[in-house]
């Protein structure tokens, strides 16, 4: 059983505070398959819009150094970094700089941070989706961004439960 | 030809700053169909999520004294006030409280006003309405009230054109 998990735990899988406390109150969860269909039941029906814009925020720029951000979670921004190890791995000085500049552009038009689930994908793949999904109508890219931060949230939440696991593991030892 | 139309008689169309000062880039307009025309992308491609949430919020409840609500524009809230009119007319103490009772409901579940293009509906039935939209996911509500936000705009908007024609008119004689 995973207990021990607390509304800081899921605060760094996911930015928002109805989020995190809903997870706490709906749990504990035995296995990472219940935490997920709980998480996307709250994530998707329960968090209002505001919730929404305050788990973007909580997220870096793609490509600048997420312990840059103020940042609710240490725990969100290390997993963060190593969610954009191949984004970084594949970056060059010029695929940075488009990638900030279209970030930027990306924020003017919609209010909120260019919001994908990184992991694996190199800079010019990130980038390419940065422009297909610029030309969106703000109401379809916020649908989207949501969708890629449960993604986001499923990989954190897996890494949260084998932490668990771990500590149960040696527990038992 | 709409003179002097001016980012305060946009507001008072729609609370969102960005959506009157575009509207005053894109201007002037020949027609109302040309500014419901310009006011319809601007509101759905160009007005990002914040804008939407600015926008409600000049909104009064349903039910509530539009005057008691802190508005950037008075004259938003006097064409509040006759839009609710066929509403307040069929409304006992009893549906009030009951609409009032909703209306809290549905700001504690999706974090903006319930919003409704009144005009000529009566009290049960915004009721009917509220109960029904209340099981919307957050993001389904928020497009509809959104596309509910349009429709009270082309009404101002149609006011706004009708009120420059006057003016044009008695200018001539």
């Amino acid at each position: 059983m995973a207990v021990g998990l607390g509304v800081n735990d899921f605060i760094a899988c996911c930015g928002s505070t109805k989020f995190a406390e809903q997870m706490v109150a709906d749990g504990p969860f035995d296995t990472y398959d219940k935490a997920v269909v709980a998480a996307k039941n709250i994530w998707f029906n329960k968090v209002d819009v505001h919730g929404w814009l305050e788990a973007f925020a909580a997220h870096p720029q793609i490509g600048q150094n997420p312990s840059s951000v103020a940042n609710k979670s240490s725990t969100s921004a290390q997993w963060s970094k190593g969610e954009q190890s191949t984004a970084l791995a594949t970056a060059t000085d010029s695929s940075l700089q488009e990638l900030y500049e279209w970030n930027s552009q990306y924020k003017q038009k919609f209010g909120f941070v260019f919001l994908i689930c990184a992991s694996g994908r190199s800079t010019p793949e990130i980038l390419a989706e940065l422009k297909r999904r610029f030309s969106n109508r703000p109401i379809v890219e916020f649908e989207i961004a949501a969708q890629e931060q449960m993604k986001i949230t499923e990989l954190r939440l897996q890494k949260l439960f084998s932490n668990v696991d771990v500590t149960k593991a040696e527990g038992r030892v």
